[in-house]
């Protein structure tokens, strides 16, 4: 089966769902795949782009399961990529985001096989975007600080008490969950005003999102029930949004504030 | 010539360079489309995609010349939208990462004609992420920080004062020509040793790149004549570089200390 004389695994990433948003040498590498590794992220219309005959090996989460270990994964592909001498890592967004592509890529280095790296888009910039929400705009912000949610700890990033004191656009991954603990550090940093928003689902049919403040951002999230994955944006830049309705957005903050 | 009854201009973001990183999505649009405003980012091969009836204009920077005023290409955009009824603005990278592409939007809204935007691949993760350098890593850094080298009144970002002091990667574009200035930033808060590198003309054959630490990065891009577009990342996240050799690094940056 095996006539690579050096396995080589593409690690693919898979842009934020919508499958337009795959790039053409991601394309080509799911058509030729012999054997795909793919985890909960990849959407289904990707996974039907490649042959018939191509082997497909989910190592995600399950529903109610832990996610599998990065070394049972690790494992998978050093497994698939000896027997079938090419295998394609499939990951959601871009792999070298919070994916831990990089440490995929390193461990099929020191195995001595070889590695080709096709980026994809990544939901932190491409999400806020197709909403129209820029990361920079003169005049807003002239960075962009992009931030996990989740630590391995469990805790919130260290980074994130900076962040909310910088003129950075922050957009955070993975943070749905800890919202009312970030909206806090913005509140405490004299923030409680600064345009917010949340999207769950970004680039694909069920997109949902929310427009609000630091401040109110939590309850909005609660009220239209948004759920993982998301994103939340901090920062003016969310004032652009074509549907931004700032005085309206004013208005609920007064009557939150009058209520608390 | 004009068959819809309201026009419609697509944003699409051509990638860092190698044309199969555009997207599926991007690639359909470039085919359909009967004007293609382009600039200089967008490489060629992506034009030759276009049909052979397709009116391809040129809105970039000339040889010697001033950059064209975004007033003027909003001026071509509403021009072509309104005699063809559809139009392709293409744009290196991603259209929303420094690259005015919302302003475009805004405009395109303000005109009551229809905007669809389609993310390309950024170079700010991209770029780093083909030489093997992830934005973050666990035990490295929990989050990224993408700034401009460039701002509108030609000074550093105020941005960068702060990133300097952060545990964030800190990711620069436009700033080949500000290293000497964004280095001494880092030296004046104790990180002269922080691993850095620089990519001139990433993902393309062309690709060139140094790899040192924030005190060494500007004479080690002056060495190898690297120029733009170019790419600075500063971060102990440069040290995952399968090349990176600290120990000669290190013996460097200790020659250079005995110089100076």
């Amino acid at each position: 089966m095996n006539n690579n004389p050096i396995p080589l695994i593409k690690l693919v990433g898979a842009g934020p769902g919508d499958p337009g948003l795959l790039t053409i040498k991601g394309a080509e590498a799911i058509r030729k795949a012999p054997v795909i590794l793919y985890d909960a992220l990849a959407s289904k219309e990707l996974l039907e782009m490649a042959a018939p005959d191509c082997v497909k090996v989910y190592v995600g989460k399950r529903a109610g399961q832990a996610r599998m270990r990065q070394e049972n994964i690790n494992e998978l592909i050093a497994y698939y990529a000896t027997q079938y001498g090419q295998v394609v890592r499939l990951k959601g967004g871009d792999p070298f985001v919070f994916g831990r592509g990089q440490e995929e890529a390193q461990f099929i280095r020191e195995l001595g096989m070889k590695v080709e790296i096709i980026p994809g888009i990544s939901s932190c910039i491409a999400v806020p975007e197709l909403q129209q929400v820029p990361p920079t705009r003169r005049e807003y912000s002239e960075s962009f600080w992009v931030i996990t949610g989740t630590t391995r700890s469990g805790n919130l990033s260290n980074d994130l008490s900076l962040a909310v004191q910088s003129s950075a656009t922050v957009i955070v991954l993975m943070g749905m969950k800890k919202v009312a603990a970030i909206a806090q550090l913005f509140e405490e940093a004299g923030k409680a005003n600064l345009p917010a928003m949340a999207i769950e689902k970004g680039s694909l049919p069920g997109e949902k999102k929310v427009l609000g403040t630091a401040s109110t951002l939590p309850q909005l999230i609660e009220k239209e029930q948004l759920g993982t994955p998301g994103i939340l944006v901090f920062g003016e830049v969310v004032r652009l949004h074509p549907h931004y309705d700032f005085a309206n957005i004013a208005s609920q903050q007064k009557a939150q504030n009058i209520r608390a």
